[in-house]
């Protein structure tokens, strides 16, 4: 019953009629106006003149008709799909994967092809090319992507411009390197960290449907965290919030603090891909230039792979261990090129270990079904929700 | 404007306009029936209408006039403090810390008492014996005490009434133990972790006032972490969130995980105040019998004391780069016996030792200024929001 005395405009109060019925459209799919009357609260009248805006800027469209409990038919409606388009992106290390998807969220083109370079200039005319080429595949020009959404590893420092702790992206800590990615697509354009997209698309498309408070955490090339609380992505005070590369979790003495701890992370200079082989070597297994040959090595037998192994989970025990001491988390997605390690190999000792190390019973630990796609997912998921609100402010200013 | 379509009965808007008066008055002190009618957004009449049913209530009174911009005076309201009473508890391993506060948290009376006994029967009559003394000291019975709430070690199970790992109160993980302390005071009762209360005092009344996320770190006979995320206490899934006694920080080679790990916490056992005298003594000092003992003869320049110190110091660095790698706080407030250590012996080295540890510049850390007094009076701030709900809900089902 608490409302701010501000005076209310009827354009003001047009707008925010125009978007309860937007939202509630996408909440139902294809909906009546009595239907939207009754879950809005607002009068019939009032939804009429929303609904006739919405078709009128082409954001809403008439779908068919629904028989009505008197034997009257209700005409229905529903989001006109092509309304928006989102263009999500996950700039992998060695990877770029694009998708576009309309604005009921259905992928119109995807595409994943090896970066050509991950320096500022080459990135955006890469992109910029994928844009184009999936937009003519969609049908649409690519002035018609209402917004752009790229994953990149590291922190993005909106007041500079530029990339913190993304060594792999050389020259994205200069100032203002961020701002070449506004040309690439879309009227507008976010930029999110990997791993913090990969928490959300878990949370929308995964294993992470419902569930208040999760992680996913990634092993791979590098290592990360992406926290969801209350349903919502927590980016901590500066955007760092689940940087576990940084977890004092290492081999023999954590204390000791070794220079590799200060330039990458303790837990990531033991616990990623690169990691996992230089143990094996370490322990006389020869013949492994990936972490998959290791964990293939040890699933075949091999006693020094097998041991290389029970390092990774004793490493990864560990820093879930700390992880959950912090946030007790209902459950642990795991992701990466190690974290999603198939077979009993890593999850379920990890789980066993979890036991002796923590104050109550384990979180469920779960690898990722989303796989690969998880970060593109996620960047999906923020687009669709920005997308919604940019269509309807089009709509308003023009209207 | 998004509605659910409710029908709403006229005593339940009656309540609910009753509820924004008398959350405004809260908030503005002494406020005139024109203010309140401006910042509620309700008309005047239906302001005049819940004033006089707030007064006749018992829980708003006249506290005299203003003069008006036109000349005409406005009479002002204000909250009666003795409206409402909160009794506050913190449960200490070897003091009971007790307050009873107005409805506008002014404290009438408080007490430390060394605890006489843990056990819950014992602690049950000591507390009732200390309500009743407090109750007599503020003139009023205590039958008139709205809420009590406690705050105890461990995790309150509301399921099975009992408290998980609070090893130091014996018994009180039988089934439906904690449910002795309704009786105590009050119509209802709260039980929160004391550490958690410890943070939410900081929120309200200490360092952490206006900061959106930081975390207070305990290290003193025990260790525990209270977490405010976006100016909210985060309990975790289970309650268990900042239960940083199991960090897997520890002597020499943490991946070994003994026993003592299992049962208190790889952390807790090196770091609490039991661990710093161990460790001292491991190193050949003699003659020390409390963390105390060991941080004055470091300050008093013995070259043993300074080594446990800078174990200390390693120790709590660790802890604070896990906590921060998935956290990412703005501050680190730290409180308990070692964590509030004054002088340059702990704060300062181990922010110096953290800056190796981090992604990018450590967290602020600062020693809490409410000392001992956090617990009780965050139990008094939680205990302070419950209790404008409960007279507000006896006034409407009396009304």
């Amino acid at each position: 019953m608490q409302t701010t005395a501000i005076a209310s405009t009827t354009s003001m109060l047009r707008v925010m009629n125009e978007r309860a019925v937007f939202a509630e459209t996408f909440r139902r799919g294809a909906v009546s106006r009595p239907e939207l009357a009754q879950h809005t609260g607002l009068s019939k009248p009032t939804v009429a003149g929303a609904l006739a805006n919405l078709e009128r800027a082409g954001l809403l469209r008439q779908v068919g008709l629904r028989a009505g409990a008197a034997g009257r038919s209700a005409v229905l409606y529903e989001v006109r799909p092509e309304a928006g388009w989102v263009f999500a992106v996950d700039v992998g290390r060695s990877y770029v994967r694009v998708a576009l998807a309309d604005l009921v969220g259905r992928i119109a083109a995807r595409k994943d092809e090896p970066s050509r370079s991950l320096r500022a200039r080459d990135l955006v005319a890469q992109l910029t090319g994928l844009a184009e080429e999936l937009a003519e595949s969609a049908g649409i020009r690519r002035d018609d992507i209402t917004l752009a959404v790229f994953g990149t590893p590291g922190i993005h420092d909106k007041a500079t411009g530029t990339l913190h702790l993304a060594p792999n992206l050389p020259g994205w800590n200069r100032r203002g390197s961020v701002e070449r990615l506004a040309g690439i697509a879309g009227r507008t354009y976010v930029v999110e960290n990997d791993i913090d997209l990969a928490a959300v698309g878990e949370a929308t498309y995964g294993l992470g449907r419902g569930v208040r408070h999760f992680v996913y955490v990634s092993v791979g090339t590098g290592t990360g965290m992406g926290i969801i609380i209350d349903g919502k992505l927590y980016r901590g005070f500066r955007g760092a919030a689940g940087e576990i590369g940084y977890l004092p979790v290492g081999e023999d003495d954590p204390l000791a603090g070794e220079p590799a701890a200060r330039r990458r992370g303790l837990f990531e200079s033991v616990a990623s891909a690169d990691g996992v082989v230089a143990m094996a070597r370490r322990l006389g297994l020869t013949g492994v230039n990936t972490a998959k040959d290791v964990f293939d090595a040890a699933r075949a037998g091999d006693a020094l792979a097998r041991r290389a192994v029970a390092r990774e989970v004793d490493h990864l025990s560990h820093a879930l261990a700390g992880i959950t001491a912090v946030l007790d988390p209902e459950l642990v997605v795991l992701g990466g090129g190690v974290g999603s390690q198939p077979g009993d190999l890593l999850t379920a000792p990890v789980a066993e270990r979890l036991r002796d190390l923590v104050a109550l019973r384990p979180p469920r630990i779960e690898v990722s079904t989303l796989g690969t796609d998880a970060v593109l997912l996620g960047a999906l998921a923020v687009g669709l929700n920005d997308a919604r609100d940019l269509v309807l402010q089009s709509a308003a200013a023009a209207g």
